[in-house]
């Protein structure tokens, strides 16, 4: 009898992180928090301890015929930091693993080193270990970061209550469509190498792909108008997707405005070059870092006229109801989409 | 004008990770100790936070034709756990972010999960989070792991005095030979598929290589007798290698005798089998996972009898003279050696 063979795909990345963790248990009680969040929570005593990995592979996540090694490096960092951020903590070490062929020259090696060093500087962290190993073909880079949290502050997926605002920082889609742009340039110079790209009327959107920053401004700036929100993730996979996780967590549902959507008019019209919805940008495009949260209704009066925070519906105590209403009033459902990579 | 180009290899891994160290500096007081020991070390308060990572890249840590892929995540989770064991530290969470192409199934990601949980079991270890995605070829595994150590019973490398007691676990060289036997199986098999192997009488060296233990219970032993080693470190890169970092981090020289050095008697024999010197396989053959630790001349008494730990030479005053005593009563200079993937 031939062993059953089932595919990755069958099961998507978010049944196959379920998996995972349902073949777990947690054994030691400084395990606070496992599988299932933006970061792992450990309790240190008078302080949680966030740790959170990421791994981003050549041809998959990257292309490094238009991502300079210098913002890989800044961008391995700042996805981790952005996980820290969307447990409403600080970031403070973390550690590196990379593997690299002999393709790369140590210039290479020193370059990427150069944007890892420059995010650390940014967002205060030390890089305290790694490992170093040459990789038979693609460049792999794997982080792992650690952050701290009050315990009353540290933020989880799972606290929203109905009637309790979302909110999103920043703009989402700007990413997504930098990647497109990057796509087509390098269509057209693989065609004719002669042609120079220009990118200039795309510079907002490639800048989104190619440097992406974690929020951790707005995670100082809630510690200061001392708001703790009810729950909160970063928008990596699309906010669609990210409101689900939040909405399955805390067992609440989803109602959210398609005109409160922040979109930047540049990712706007291009998107329309392009000939896609520019809500489509941002409800599955992905990799924006911004931070998705809800909070209470009581401190809406405190955030309402913040300049990068918008509220863009509520949760309701229907949790298997998630709609979002379009700028036709129409009622649409919001569709779970995660990555595609298998 | 050309980019100047240099290759990795031309510094060496070594050359490289000092490279990265003295690139970046520490900002966070709670950051105490950076890269250069098995660990990094973190303050947390009455206790340190240890974190090691390490990545497993497919063709050249392993290959799938004679690495089962439980043993592949059995693997992955215990050599990092033996960098946890060699700060004398205890493990407690590891986070696992995952590379895998779709020619895997699902059967295939359940295997190594399986292994990874057996190991998670035998070290009381708690799998809290990870990243999982698709590679474009070869599988990757990126562990990190984080453990625990009182501030007084923290070892690190930089700890030995002269006169210390050199000391090592188990026995050294299995891993290499077991490696050995297995690529020559493969060869066999791809030149007669119908030869079936007879691994019987290298079952202990392949064995070594493909499921290697972490030395817990060494550790756990050191505290039942109140022992703190002056210096330690893991040995996967082989004897000398090891050596030779104890060494310059405790600012020492090094003696040791060849006739002491811990050599199973089925590797001692494969060796010669092979046309290899034994005593070269333990001090380059790498990849044992045993203890390389020095102690106090006054806690010899206390282990001297001890059946699984031996004792091959001592630290001395002069910091540039690492010297073998060979079976013969001739000096051999120490040589370094680190890993030559690139």
């Amino acid at each position: 009898m031939a062993a059953k063979r089932t595919e990755i795909a069958d099961l998507g990345e978010f049944g196959l992180i379920d998996r995972i963790k349902n073949g777990f248990s947690l054994q030691n009680l400084t395990s606070l928090k496992g599988i299932g969040d933006d970061t792992a929570v450990i309790d240190i005593g008078t302080e949680n301890l966030l740790v959170s990995t990421d791994m981003l592979l050549e041809g998959i996540h990257f292309d490094l015929s238009y991502m300079p090694l210098q913002h890989l490096g800044y961008k391995a960092v700042a996805v981790n930091v952005s996980d820290i951020a969307a447990m409403n903590g600080k970031p403070e070490q973390i550690v590196v693993a990379l593997g690299i062929s002999n393709r790369f020259s140590l210039e290479a090696v020193d370059m990427l080193y150069e944007g890892i060093r420059a995010a650390c500087s940014n967002y205060k962290v030390d890089l305290v270990g790694g490992d170093t190993t040459s990789s038979p073909s693609g460049l792999v880079i794997s982080i792992t970061a650690i952050g701290r949290a009050a315990k009353d502050k540290t933020v989880l997926r799972s606290g929203g209550k109905p009637n309790d605002i979302i909110c999103v920082t920043g703009d989402l889609g700007a990413a997504f469509m930098g990647l497109q742009v990057l796509a087509r340039e390098k269509e057209v110079f693989q065609t004719n190498p002669n042609m120079q790209p220009d990118l200039e009327k795309y510079e907002y959107m490639v800048g989104r792909q190619l440097k992406p920053e974690a929020r951790m401004d707005i995670v100082h700036e809630l510690a200061e108008k001392n708001i703790v929100p009810t729950s909160m993730i970063d928008v990596s996979d699309g906010l669609a997707s990210e409101l689900l996780h939040l909405a399955k967590n805390s067992g609440a549902g989803i109602k959210i405005f398609e005109e409160k959507i922040p979109i930047d008019s540049q990712t706007y019209e291009t998107a329309i070059e392009f000939h896609i919805d520019p809500t489509t940008t941002a409800m599955n495009g992905g990799e924006d870092y911004e931070l998705l949260f809800t909070i209470k209704p009581s401190d809406f009066e405190t955030l309402k006229n913040h300049a990068d925070i918008h509220f863009i519906g509520h949760l309701h105590d229907n949790a298997s109801q998630h709609l979002m209403i379009s700028k036709q009033g129409t009622v649409v459902p919001i569709q779970a989409q995660g990555w595609k990579h298998f």
